[in-house]
């Protein structure tokens, strides 16, 4: 895909991702956008602020997106790299691509995504970086409970 | 596992599954354990009533559990086989076991699972086989929705 494209779309997740930070909670953010590009439902992790350890950014952006007959061709943006629960969402459900602002400070699913014909973009994002950085920093055990470490 | 819990654990995730039937929803329902045999949350699938297609079964009673520092110990019971969304749940936060009611109408990751580690135990339970296959007879369209066919 264009590259330009995929930062504008991580753009709305990382909005996600600090949208989530100044609640309070877990930077991390989503978006899914469908195949002609129009924006299906985005969100971030809320598991400070709902209590709902389910409710990851991919989880949290799936759900706003609402019932959908197929997902033949979605992109799943998200600020990190899924883990096993979101990889998993990405699977069942066929969504075609995932962007991925970084998996430098933590690693999920990917190449195993990719295995099974998902398109990985991995964006290397220094923002998206410096966020979890910090936050796992000062709140690592809120980060090794929300990764169930 | 002493199969008589197994099944009395079941018995939890398949009132869900018939109070989901009740409510006009897709007949799956799941229950989260202890270690110490406390039920710490239940639920079922709700994609039909709450529109909402993140929330299957294991996701339910994993949400209605709340947050947890570990799941070390804990049981998912389920009375399908879980997708790869819900796998993926189990893998990531290290839930210890799954006991699943029946894998004839769809069987997930629970292959994948027991290679990670997690101790499967499948009941082949006729009321849950009986409860999909009628369902998905009469509802294929939902059924294929709801796995992302």
């Amino acid at each position: 895909m264009d590259q330009s494209e995929a930062r504008e779309w991580l753009a709305t997740a990382l909005a996600e991702a600090r949208a989530g930070l100044g609640e309070g909670g877990i930077p991390i953010g989503a978006a899914l956008y469908g195949a002609d590009g129009t924006l299906l439902g985005r969100g971030h992790n809320r598991r400070v602020q709902d209590g709902d350890p389910s409710m990851h950014a991919e989880t949290a952006a799936f759900r706003a997106a609402g019932r959908q007959r197929s997902y033949r061709g979605t992109t799943m943006v998200t600020t990190l790299s899924p883990c096993w629960y979101c990889s998993g969402l990405v699977r069942q459900f066929g969504i075609s691509r995932v962007v991925i602002g970084e998996a430098v400070t933590f690693r999920g699913g990917q190449d195993w995504l990719a295995g099974h014909g998902v398109e990985i973009v991995l964006l290397d994002d220094p923002e998206c970086v410096d966020l979890m950085r910090a936050f796992i920093e000062h709140h690592p055990d809120l980060w090794n409970e929300d990764i169930g470490d």
